[in-house]
């Protein structure tokens, strides 16, 4: 089956689309989190962060920026948070690579993931793995 | 009070660091959402996404690629999320503004936010709303 936002970009699929250029483009999303949850994405097929070629990365985090704007003046929203699930396992629906912009309003009632803690030496330990491998 | 990330990037609060460059630096949060949870900043001081002149924010973007393809290997992850809150209303805490990349490991249990839906017309309304906007 083809990918959903590839159809989308081809206009094979509707959507309700803020905006369209050559490279990117962004639409509302279906299943909103929250009001005015949008969707960017390159026009071109990446799978994940990891796979998208620099240039092209930082032409779409140009475009998130000023969507970003739009979204949290048009939406009304109090904040918003800008994130891009990489993988099946981090929440990923489809794959091709796409910047989430969620406006936030005061008192949302969306929780943030529990935060934990270190045991002793293990944070230098993950950070020298990281280290390692950079 | 001195913003605690610039005080990081001075050496005045102690990070467990696994990148630096002359822009941008890259840490260990220390409330780890999991394991390998890691921050990455400019240097200079910039309040939300909204403050970071393209140029910065375009090195950024290269600086969390490659971050982030280190940090799902060192921690072993089988996937990894972007994120950047902008507002406190959107669980920003540091008004510094920066990304996290937290990795994501199968079966982790963090549950996502609930989707909803829009009443009809209510989705293009919106979409007017921030292409009025854009």
């Amino acid at each position: 089956m083809e990918c959903i936002f590839c159809q989308i970009v081809a206009g094979k699929i509707p959507s309700a689309k803020v905006f369209e250029d050559d490279q990117a483009i962004a639409f509302l999303s279906i299943r909103p989190i929250q009001p005015g949850h949008t969707i960017v994405t390159l026009k071109e097929h990446f799978q994940t962060l990891l796979e998208v070629p620099l240039p092209q990365l930082q032409y779409l985090v140009g475009v998130v920026q000023k969507l970003s704007s739009a979204v949290k003046k048009g939406a009304k929203a109090d904040g918003f948070i800008i994130s891009m699930n990489n993988g099946r396992d981090a929440g990923q629906e489809i794959d091709h690579a796409h910047f989430h912009i969620l406006p936030r309003f005061k008192g949302d009632g969306l929780v943030p993931w529990k935060e934990g803690q270190y045991k002793e030496g293990e944070m230098i330990k993950y950070a020298d793995q990281i280290k390692k491998v950079l």
